[in-house]
């Protein structure tokens, strides 16, 4: 028997994941700051959960130059869109069986 | 403006409370195995996290004895409840703005 709870990834367990992938998924690109100000986070706390859905390729980080500054954005990948959905599916799933 | 994790609760994050909670919520009364079985956890990792949910007050501990045995189950608490359900009500806030 499968149990309630193996699909849903631990990697978005977070509610700050959570709220970064939201987000992405929504809108197309998103910068630092914007996901900063949205979620009410700290430069550290947004910057470790970005750094690990990165390293897991949920998400791409795009580096470019405005001016003289660089700027940061943030796009969900195809596995992350993927894996997150199949996440919301699975929490849907425990959520109907209550 | 609020930020759509706020109302996330963060003692819900784990997969493991989603999953001991729900499986209470459904069931009126259920003992460490049968949440042990159904999980798929090591005895280590469920009793942790049920001894976060009780010193929360979100689940209520019975011992009683069964024969010469102790027979340990758990409910979940009022309060436990109407965390959850707020938790689940912002869970599905998240999903649906996808």
């Amino acid at each position: 028997m499968k149990n309630i709870i193996e699909n849903i990834n631990k990697a978005f367990e977070s509610r700050v994941r959570l709220g970064i992938m939201s987000i992405l998924l929504v809108n197309h690109e998103v910068d630092f700051n914007e996901l900063k100000d949205r979620l009410d986070l700290t430069d550290g706390n947004l910057a470790s959960h970005i750094s690990a859905l990165e390293k897991l390729e949920y998400i791409i980080v795009y580096k470019e130059f405005v001016g003289k500054k660089t700027k940061t954005t943030y796009k969900v990948s195809t596995l992350g869109k993927k894996e997150f959905n199949e996440h919301l599916k699975a929490l849907e799933k425990l959520i109907s069986k209550k």
